[in-house]
């Protein structure tokens, strides 16, 4: 770890999440002036392997372009790294062993988050690619907190999920927010009482259309940036 | 300049300018996929001296951390820079010497842009911080299009300009968008038939309250994007 706080941010997965990431950072740090703001450096390059075709086991691996931007976030000087995917989160141990800077886990942030809260839900869905969903690391740690997951159905992820999620990367917010507001309501429908975005493609779509449901909901793009602008915080 | 296309992006000057350009990039890339967007690695560290202050001669320059950053860019292997903030373009040359990349520069990107419409305005008001109005670039320029500059007064810099771009670096939009408004009214009522919105905070504060004249001002972030986007683009 250097001895100066810069955030590195191993973003473009989508390039989009990434913005809404980095604008969730600043909204998060109480800053009167420029120089108040958290100082980072974003590697924002999404020609890297599609997550969801690798995992899928219907393309190549994205482990060595995510190795790469990891690399050069350490060279450029970043004294801790965020990374706004859920699904990059796959190869975690790995970049972690890549990188000098810790690598703070979206799991753990939007875990911890949800943990200091007063009331919690009994029934919690999570709306994940099926990577984030098969790695099962929200529903192992729900679980810890005596906390019932409730996942999407194959057919509910091909005729909602997926098609919203890639509505998102070409920029049509609508359509991706009806899709995935579909697939929310089908959770709720189910017993959900509260919903895990865990994607970080959903709340950027469900915003866009101002989704009534959005109270209801946690957000790991959210909890990891209030836990990188807390560090922050803690530094000046 | 390397092989690949990497767009480096010198920014921190504010945060927030710095976001709203690259949302400005993502827009005017037209993208079916997260791939084919346009890469880049941004150097977002507000820890630098004050530009306006140091040109008012009332603050150390912020020059050895502007090449600081070109230097960290240039490492991580940018193909070109662009700077989406017109004040710190006075160090432009010193800039441009000390990087390998070349600097897209935000008045020839606007220029150029403006030299493309059909009519073209008699008198232009300029919106900018005292340093780039006595730098001149974007009066020059006008000129030789024949194109007669507005200035702010001292007067209107004061009371309009100065606190309502210190407004938006401490997130009060509407303050902000609501003094900026103040200034873009009195160039009008001097004869302006357009605006140069030439402080790239201007654009966001005023597109924040939904400034009625938007349509009459030339944006020098979003011809800044617009360039980078084409070369991306001309690269694939």
């Amino acid at each position: 770890m250097s001895e100066t706080f810069l955030l590195g941010i191993l973003g473009g997965m989508g390039p989009l999440a990434t913005l809404d990431f980095q604008r969730r950072l600043l909204e998060a740090t109480p800053a009167q002036s420029d120089q108040q703001q958290l100082p980072s450096v974003v590697w924002n390059v999404p020609q890297i392997a599609d997550r969801q075709k690798a995992l899928a086991g219907m393309g190549p691996s994205p482990l060595p372009q995510l190795i790469y931007g990891i690399k050069k976030l350490n060279e450029a000087g970043a004294s801790h790294i965020a990374i706004p995917c859920n699904t990059a989160h796959h190869w975690y141990d790995a970049l972690a062993e890549a990188s000098d800077a810790p690598i703070v886990h979206i799991v753990d942030a939007t875990l911890d988050a949800l943990a200091k809260q007063v009331t919690r839900p009994q029934r919690v869905g999570i709306i994940a690619t099926e990577g984030t969903l098969n790695a099962g690391w929200y529903q192992q740690k729900l679980a810890a907190h005596d906390i019932e997951s409730l996942l999407p159905t194959a057919d509910e992820l091909r005729e909602w999920f997926v098609p919203g999620c890639y509505a998102v990367k070409r920029g049509a917010l609508r359509e991706g927010g009806k899709l995935l507001g579909h697939q929310a309501s089908a959770l709720f429908a189910r017993g959900a009482q509260k919903l895990v975005l865990a994607c970080t493609e959903v709340p950027v779509a469900l915003e866009a259309v101002r989704a009534p449901f959005l109270h209801l909901t946690y957000d790991p793009s959210q909890a990891l940036a209030e836990r990188c602008s807390s560090l922050w915080q803690a530094y000046q």
